[in-house]
């Protein structure tokens, strides 16, 4: 059985999609701009995981995700017109993934799961987006471990081992709790323990998922209740 | 105003001295060996700044607060006649830092602040010792700051700038909250904002301490609680 666990965020702890698109939507209207939120929400999100691998690979120097967030909505600014908006008001936009709202069983999932395990993140997002959207949001870290600790953004085994490390756990005392399971995969080529977390709401309709369950995983879950469940039938 | 507080913990949030000297003086009495616990605690104690001045210097490498505990205690053995204690024995009794026991508004007063301000140890103690003496105790954290992240020990400025990085705070936004005069003006020294809080009881009643209010200080205190309603006073 895992001693501690450590959860991605985007996706699967909390709704990206649908609370970048509320804020957006929010502000064009105050602004009288003409926007399609949801779909300023997935190009702002698809240029998340070029952005990192450029990092990754060393074409960019290490910047955190605030800085690669804004990044990207810089180039997304012409496309859609979003030229009128102010510095402070673009800072406030950028600062919307510090406000993610968690899917409606993570706050539940994670204060049962905290009363027998450490629960942490273990995110790309930096420290401090961290920090804001748990305060923000209510969501009860133990801790918070972020890619930036390391200098290395998963799926760098540096984060996984890290984590462990960080923990004084074996890697195998260590579950990663996931939507992804490039994610998962990655953690298991370190021994960590695995958990695949089902969010099919996590990307717009269109958009086709992988959403089986996998034995190479140690528990396939439809929620954080659900791990929670499962995890209390067999300890 | 400061938006995150950051703690010290051996002696601020928690009674090290009375949790050392009651976990040795029951492992004493177990295993029948005649232990002045008290005294055992305060030269447990007194070998860990001069241990971390060692690291500071470059005289020991990197070591962390659980291996320079160790090497304190390994000193000891001889001299409190615990040569009887297993390799088991002394590790669980290591580990006795990981179980210290907050003085009584620590809670209380963490809870009430947590509410306003984000709230973290910034202690030399590692990063698993703090996150397993949070769920051992209760302390709220928001997060954990160990100095382990920055590899430098309080007094280094890489501490306390690092902190205060890490949340993405301006110094100023940040308060050390501490009992010790030098770890506050080191703080301060950094631009971090500053609660001295007056713990009568950390040491010996033999050792003379200096608890006089300070003007240097942007808050003197008698409790974490004290802390708390001063804040909401000034708010």
């Amino acid at each position: 059985m895992p001693k501690a666990l450590i959860f991605d965020v985007f996706g699967t702890v909390v709704d990206w999609r649908g609370s970048i698109t509320r804020e957006a939507r929010a502000l064009a209207e105050q602004k009288g701009i003409q926007l399609n939120a949801g779909r300023f929400a997935n190009e702002w999100r698809s240029g998340y995981q070029p952005a990192m691998d450029r990092v990754r690979k060393g074409e960019l120097p290490w910047l955190n995700i605030d800085a690669l967030h804004r990044l990207i909505l810089d180039e997304l600014i012409p496309k859609f017109q979003l030229n009128q908006l102010s510095e402070e008001e673009l800072n406030t936009l950028n600062r919307a993934w510090h406000r993610l709202k968690p899917w409606p069983d993570s706050v539940r999932g994670l204060k049962l799961l905290k009363k027998t395990y450490t629960i942490s993140p273990l995110s790309n997002g930096n420290f401090s987006l961290l920090n804001n959207m748990a305060k923000y949001s209510g969501l009860p870290w133990d801790c918070i471990i972020s890619a930036e600790l390391f200098g290395h953004y998963k799926p760098d085994p540096e984060t996984y081992l890290g984590s462990a490390k960080l923990l004084d756990l074996e890697p195998d005392e260590v579950m990663l709790c996931a939507a992804h399971k490039d994610d998962l995969l990655a953690a298991q080529a370190c021994g960590l323990k695995t958990a695949f977390i089902k969010r099919p709401r996590e990307f717009a309709p269109s958009v086709k998922l992988d959403l089986s369950s996998d034995e190479r995983f140690d528990f396939n879950v439809d929620s954080i209740l659900d791990l929670a469940d499962q995890l209390s039938n067999v300890s």
